[in-house]
């Protein structure tokens, strides 16, 4: 048991925030943990409808929270300005970092993790990729022993609700869209998850975690689902497939040479990816020596979110001295688009 | 980087001793790691067939690993006696350890973690479960945010083998055992296998990381797989089924009972356990929060395993004051054996 509570602040009190506040003050019990700040730009209106959350102390001022005795900041905020700021003035003022932020982690990660080593705290952030399937941990810890070759993923939650909703009806995209939108799986500007951005910050995270290798989600090519059509999918059904956004990174240690993409792609019905239905997240990890290793879970919402965000504060509180080491990765490597075996 | 390198010993020189010595002296680079001691009781014979590891010290005697200055004893020997006395003995001695040892661990597991915890120094076990498939983080760790309510997998790599083999030829089981003893699959007596020894010691292990009990693997009950016949695996094809090895676990956390079994079940043809073949083990994982999350990879032969060890290694190496903490297991519950829903 920990010396003394392990206190928490939380920064932002959205869909994953809040998730995350309710469990804290839920049945499930966290002993030696404890909510004593929330900040949101909202603070007043969200303070007064959360009774449950009285005893917190509510802020807009991140300031308040880098001069509190908080031991650990959680940040769900969203977006690099002012998250990636926040975190790292967090880490300069000794506190540990949960983040569940992918824009952050993909450009700043390296920096920050670095930040944290020097300060002896931790930059945690299983939720920034698949939701509750617990990928970073799988690549960066459980598969470590390997040499980890290729990965191939759906990390989108919201785009293979989409295609996996089109799929299933038949209806157009923009149906889909509506019907996800209906079921709090879409933002209302979901460009950021079909045309590929989300995944790339993903895969660029993995691509750090399993290759060593710092890419720029930008560098990353990629293509829409914007476009695809019913009949695109009628037209992969017929040669037993179906369509998902794919996120693929190969990476050639001999010639350091990184092939990667996020786009749609056919995928075969019998596939583990056919099979990922509405906001699932998937993997597939290939290591020379452990063959191939899959993963599947919900991979998005603010439950399931919330649950890698609490694996992290618990491994923080279990272990406040835990080293989480900053990579050494290395930029000097071509990047290559991958050569889609079939295409739409 | 570490300020000095890792020193690490060997216990065993079988098959999963020798893959994680290859890794270690092989092209895969792991810097700050040392294999400076090998213990095997044929260690003359051995040291003479292996060239490639003249610079390491090898011995008969367990005293001379424990006096010596390695830092981390891997014990790859396997059955408890006299591994569990020897982990013991090496944490005592200050060195962290890493095993395979799903009997130790299921067994010994809570005590052995304890004296690490008094003496600072780190077990980990992630190769005691699944082979490659980096499960006990998932449960351990990259699930610790939930309530885990139940686990339901294919633990045993060599029955399901004997299983998906018979299910895809017809043969009879002692063909399929011949076949898979040809591909070194299977041991001369591979009863602990068929009967569920080895899955109900897995078991116990994911009970205690999930829901904190403790349950001793005699505890939970089994059916064997050594009556299954050809006629069996027809019958269930009939219903669109088949038939695998299947370890489930379930807590019921407000009544503090235990549902278990490992036995022969019929899964249907579309489930992810159908799909696993050959020595491949699967696990599904349901959390409160989370829903469902799944997992597998190669769940045997030294290859896979060499691969959870190093990775358990590469943590040691990385953090050597890491915490793994002791679990605090309840043993007050009721066992009960799952009602399967088809039996075979």
């Amino acid at each position: 048991m920990p010396a003394r509570r392990c206190r928490l602040a939380l920064l932002g009190f959205g869909t994953v925030g809040s998730a995350v506040a309710r469990r804290l003050v839920g049945p499930d019990l966290f002993p030696g943990l404890a909510l004593t700040h929330i900040l949101d730009r909202r603070a007043a209106l969200k303070q007064a409808q959360h009774p449950d959350l009285a005893h917190v102390a509510w802020t807009t001022s991140i300031d308040d929270v880098l001069r509190s005795d908080v031991d650990v900041v959680v940040e769900t905020i969203g977006g690099v300005d002012p998250a990636a700021s926040w975190i790292g003035a967090a880490l300069a003022a000794g506190k540990s970092v949960v983040t569940a932020n992918k824009q952050v982690v993909a450009r700043e990660g390296a920096r920050l993790l670095r930040i944290a080593e020097r300060q002896g705290r931790q930059l945690r952030f299983e939720a920034a990729v698949g939701g509750a399937m617990p990928i970073v941990r799988a690549v960066g810890e459980g598969l470590a022993g390997d040499r980890i070759t290729r990965i191939v993923a759906i990390l989108n939650g919201t785009t293979n609700a989409v295609l996996s909703q089109m799929e299933a009806t038949g209806c157009a995209l923009d149906a889909a869209l509506a019907a996800a939108r209906a079921r709090g799986l879409a933002e209302a500007d979901p460009s950021a998850d079909l045309d590929g951005d989300d995944a790339c910050a993903k895969l660029a995270i993995l691509c750090a975690l399993a290759f060593g290798v710092r890419v720029e989600p930008a560098q990353i090519p990629v293509r829409t689902c914007s476009a695809i059509a019913p009949a695109d999918l009628a037209a992969a059904r017929r040669d037993r497939c179906t369509i998902r956004q794919i996120a693929r990174a190969e990476f050639d240690y001999a010639r350091a040479r990184l092939t990667a993409s996020v786009a749609p792609e056919r995928v075969a019905q019998t596939s583990i990816f056919a099979r990922t239905i509405g906001p699932e997240n998937a993997a597939l990890i290939t290591g020379a020596h452990s063959g191939e290793t899959g993963i599947f879970g919900v991979g998005a919402g603010g439950d399931a979110t919330s649950v890698a965000i609490l694996s992290d504060i618990v491994a923080i509180a279990r272990d406040r001295a835990a080293i989480v080491p900053a990579p050494h990765l290395i930029s000097a490597f071509r990047v290559e688009r991958s050569e889609l075996e079939v295409a739409c």
